[in-house]
């Protein structure tokens, strides 16, 4: 375990969401040089390529001197906890400040790259108000939650390949948003979710259990899934969203190791029926940790990710219950992440009630969905070791106008 | 152009699927050796890696002497061409013999391999047949197609990492199979499908036109997503099928490439309404590509691909109209390949009617669904240059039973 006592000797400003208790993981470059892995303190950056290229840090057979987390994730626990406990020591003792200085770096003079190589991307739908707010907006007539919602996480495969980190633009997409109509989509949103990001793999025929979930999961990321309302509806049924989803994914560049969320580990919801056995955790939790999302730097919505009804570790068992191996840089996002209050809901859709009561911004402008230009940000914050507080920094993406003509062959 | 004429010392019996007009990639290993780049021809694999080593072929940056296809197919349709049909020559030339000897190994002593990497694994629902026939079965009160099937090509996105070479076990996977029932499937199929491999990829934000498909599609490979019926049933609501399916989707392990298939392209299906624009191809093609199912051993179907009502160029262009990037080893599924006959479905649903008419074995037994035990191998035929046939030799998986006990905590 590490010692989250102590202060360190970089300066970490009241408020920063990376206090020494977090340490959280990234990779960046500086002045277009190689990409390698960074972690996060305070405004700074570690470069953890040149610690070990100094002998202050295990090399791990290079696995710092990479473009994604995934060579140092796959090494495990037991040597995320050597690194973490390493760099926490490194960071508490002055007498490291000369040695390391020329591995620190201003956070504003690198560039955040993508952390991870996605593998998979599985999307949940794991939180009850939201399930239960699409529900009453796109089923009226019916039942607001889909008949297996209270007896397992549903869930499904997204684009891995468009996941892209925070600062990425987000063009609009178009698609077929009607029968017989093609165009930008209309109904541009965005998803406050939870993704956890899976260090170390499974072997196919071989369940996961949902306890398991800290030998597997690395750390956690904030995501914004984008969809566009329009596109999804138009083309969902019956196997579900497609092309409403995978023009664009956003994650936060930091990864935050399971480690330093420790202290925010809460007792999740109530389940009603009571989960069969093999989505039964004998410990379960979730996390205190809420998002907070930013429409053009006004706060619009603040959800809870502690109220999800699924928690991570049965995301975990329930994707490897028929035999599914899990991989290195696997990512598990929670779903939108809404409260009971509407002030918490994840989601445009829901805030606007699906275009019915649009929301009206400080400016005075109002949104039923984004606008171009619009700038999205999600922030989380969650209770670290000692009374400190855990942040991701944010994912952040601003919507780019469409294209003017897709690049069809012309003819009618 | 390759020239497709002459023969060649290599010795390709009568019905190979093999002659010198196909020349399929794969990945292979001889007695525990590293993975290499390997070229099927009669009953023969030429060592790509080391030919290239000898100077014979160019090398590419180390191309061949990969576990995988990807960094090869990177290289993009003028490399495949060259390397095709320096290939082509080199397999004419009978003084070529002994200086090829050490890098031609039989067929039956090699141990064949995952040929790609699979980036992301999107798997359609194109058949027109197989569409109709799901519909009839699953929702007998309504219209059989989905409201938007004939406005585009319904598509959803699989689990990659789970995607295996033919031979590898398929083991029964458990499920929720009703509610609050857990257990293994009992409704165990098969798909036969057609999926193109992407060798070169796109950038995001910038669609691909249907016209466009040879400059990004490697080649084509046989494919079985095996489903758990009633897994996919009580879970797929609204978001589509995942544990139902994402237990294993096999290959076959030689891609044949899209040059080799030039002789077998056809004039695809009427699309009524007509395609709008962004799905417009000004040469639409399909291919004359006949599969061929076999359940232990006995011909149970022979479903042509040609009657398939979207078309792989369509596929393309409709995935990348969000402007979603492509990556090298996506792949690009058909779905389940049916055509208008009993005889020519492709899945076990179809074929015994959701289980209302099983089939009859030559053995006397009878399969509403598949056997712990039963074999399924898929092989598939087109017409290739000069009066060949082009073949992939097969996707071949044996059902190994389910484990005894989900790795469940033990709990309730």
């Amino acid at each position: 375990m590490t010692d989250e006592s102590g202060s360190t000797w970089v300066e970490v400003e009241e408020g920063s969401p990376f206090p020494i208790s977090n340490l959280p993981y990234g990779v960046f470059s500086v002045d277009g040089g190689p990409a390698r892995v960074g972690v996060a303190i305070g405004s700074s950056v570690v470069d953890l390529a040149a610690l070990a290229g100094t002998g202050l840090l295990p090399g791990l057979d290079g696995a710092f001197a990479q473009p994604s987390l995934n060579r140092f994730m796959a090494h495990g626990p037991r040597a995320w906890a050597v690194v973490r406990e390493r760099l926490a020591t490194l960071l508490r003792q002055p007498q490291r400040q000369a040695a390391m200085a020329r591995a620190i770096h201003p956070l504003d003079s690198v560039r955040l790259r993508l952390p991870i190589e996605v593998a998979d991307f599985v999307d949940f739908y794991s939180s009850l108000d939201h399930a239960t707010n699409m529900g009453h907006m796109l089923r009226p007539e019916g039942p607001a939650l889909p008949p297996a919602w209270r007896h397992l996480p549903v869930g499904y495969h997204g684009r891995a390949g468009t996941v892209v980190v925070s600062g990425a633009p987000v063009q609009r997409p178009w698609g077929q948003i009607a029968q017989g109509s093609f165009g930008p989509t209309a109904k541009l949103d965005f998803e406050a979710e939870v993704g956890f990001v899976v260090g170390v793999g499974s072997r196919r025929g071989h369940p996961v259990s949902a306890g398991s979930l800290a030998e597997h999961a690395f750390g956690v990321v904030l995501v914004n899934d984008w969809s566009a309302r329009d596109i999804q509806s138009f083309e969902y049924q019956p196997l579900g969203p497609f092309l409403g989803k995978s023009f664009a994914t956003s994650i936060s560049p930091w990864v935050v190791p399971l480690e330093a969320l420790r202290a925010a580990r809460v007792v999740p919801p109530v389940q009603d029926p009571p989960p069969l056995a093999y989505l039964h955790d004998p410990e379960p939790w979730s996390l205190d940790l809420t998002l907070e999302v930013r429409l053009n730097g006004e706060v619009v919505s603040r959800p809870p990710f502690a109220t999800t009804y699924w928690t991570p570790g049965q995301h975990l068992a329930h994707l490897t219950a028929n035999g599914a191996s899990l991989r290195t840089g696997d990512l598990l996002a929670s779903g939108t992440v809404s409260g009971r209050e509407p002030g918490q809901r994840g989601s445009l859709m829901e805030l606007g009630w699906n275009g019915t009561a649009p929301l009206t911004l400080a400016d005075g402008t109002t949104r039923a969905w984004l606008s171009d230009g619009d700038t999205v940000s999600i922030a989380g914050w969650a209770p670290g070791a000692d009374g400190t507080r855990i942040g991701w920094g944010e994912v952040s993406g601003t919507i780019h106008p469409a294209h003017p003509a897709p690049a069809s062959s012309g003819a009618p």
